[in-house]
């Protein structure tokens, strides 16, 4: 079985989510070449089992970066660019995130605008920073169609980002954290028209209500099952696939 | 005719869409007892449309109001509330935007931010801040379901902010300004959820493609012609439309 993907990095991966993607990226049955996990601050425990991974498995290659900080974005892709050693970053995938809670009585503006920078302005600012890596990987592959395995942008949305969905799911106000999400999946849509002709996908992924220090333990989902669905979701994408919004186990969500 | 709403309050109303609501609203057989025309500035060429039409009639009413200041937005609440002497605001138009183009080569993370920041937090701000006047309205209606004469907020969104349409309407890239007004569409979705029971109406409107400074003189449509369409559609508004997203002819727009 070829990898997903032979070099990818992922953000936010030194909890939740972005963790379990690199773990069970690495313990596969064949692992990338490269795995770029990101982290803002390892100090404390929350750094600690990504640090035991890194330790573990030599692909791990843990590099800083604070999305919403041009500076640091720069310079991760600089040090990726290094170890890479002329090859392409195949797959990057904007998992950081953050959450907010707020009814129109309680909603800020600094945290609408703080969310929005987090969640919206952080995966542009990555995704434009790391295209060049991007694109040279889609050249290399020297291959027709889009893929993960070519060159391709994973967003990590939500179903509470589905403005469609959004009667249905609404129990909890959080103007915030969803208008990041539906913007941030209008930013996938046109990232995915626009870079389509340079061979890059582009694809909006919930992965479902999760077992994490976001989705508390409320959650019905293991972070396990969760990653196990999106990495088979993310083998599957094509040029078919691209600038959709898929679940965890493939299915189609509207926007 | 009973007019479309007793108490009404358009803000950038001093050109554009804004400008030619208030027109056709004072001008109309049956207009408002006032008309709020809200403005930022109305020194040189662009005030002197809007000043000319408020010395003529009576009902419109000049206030200054600046969507992202939130002072400023208190400052026109408090003069609003002393205008109406005890009576509701029936029906905020949040008209006031700004567009920008740019590629995800181009995009810059201030402009992002300034673009939702406009386009989406003032919105959101001004519709709290008139939160109480609006529940006012819609108490003192004394009336089951929803309408634009009882209480109602419309947001002035886009079919360029349409997710779904996206790639039907890519030819120009606009980051910030699709973003913003898919996120805006999202605080639409989330209002009319959470207003109903308070008896206050939500929709999305999307204007057509205008002649005003924003649109361009490559625009098809006249503003006469938009704005006729337009208050058509908010006379028809009901419970059944409230937190959908509409264009200036009533048809239904997908998200
Ligand atoms: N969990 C769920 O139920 C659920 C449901 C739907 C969608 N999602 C989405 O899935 C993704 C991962 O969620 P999760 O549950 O794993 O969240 P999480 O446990 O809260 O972890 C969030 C991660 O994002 C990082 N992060 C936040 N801001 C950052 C920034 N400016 N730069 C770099 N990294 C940053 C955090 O780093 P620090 O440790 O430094 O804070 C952390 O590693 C998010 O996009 C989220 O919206 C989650
Ligand atoms: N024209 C079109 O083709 C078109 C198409 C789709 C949607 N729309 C939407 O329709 C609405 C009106 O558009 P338009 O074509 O009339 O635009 P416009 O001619 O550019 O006028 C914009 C208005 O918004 C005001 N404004 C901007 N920022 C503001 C702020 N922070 N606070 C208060 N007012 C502010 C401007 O005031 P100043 O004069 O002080 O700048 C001006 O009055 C917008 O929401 C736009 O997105 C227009």
């Amino acid at each position: 079985m070829a990898p997903l993907a032979r070099n990818v990095l992922v953000t936010g991966s030194n909890r939740g989510i972005g963790l379990e993607l690199v773990r069970q990226l690495v313990e596969g049955p064949d692992p990338p070449e490269h795995i770029f996990a990101t982290y803002r601050d390892l100090d404390g425990a929350r750094g600690k089992a990504l640090q035991e991974l890194a330790a573990k498995y030599p692909p791990v290659r843990l590099i800083q970066l604070d999305a919403v900080s041009l500076a640091s974005v720069r310079a991760a892709v600089k040090e990726v660019d290094s170890q890479l050693n002329g090859k392409g970053l195949n797959l990057l995938i904007n998992n950081a995130a953050v959450n907010s809670y707020a009814t129109l009585q309680s909603v800020q503006p600094e945290e609408m605008i703080s969310v929005f920078t987090t969640n919206v302005v952080g995966p542009i600012q990555v995704a434009k920073e790391f295209l060049p890596l991007l694109k040279r990987a889609a050249e290399e592959a020297g291959k027709e169609g889009l893929s993960c395995s070519k060159a391709a942008i994973i967003n990590m949305s939500t179903k509470v980002g589905s403005i469609e969905l959004c009667f249905q799911v609404l129990e909890i106000p959080m103007y915030p954290y969803r208008a990041s999400k539906a913007a941030l999946n209008m930013v996938t849509r046109c990232l995915a028209a626009e870079l389509k002709d340079a061979g890059i996908l582009c694809t909006a992924i919930h992965p479902g209500w999760v077992k994490t220090d976001m989705g508390t333990e409320k959650a019905p989902l293991t972070v396990e099952c969760s990653v196990q669905g999106i990495l088979s979701v993310l083998a599957g994408l094509s040029q078919a696939t691209t600038g959709v919004f898929l679940d965890w186990e493939g299915k189609s969500l509207p926007w």
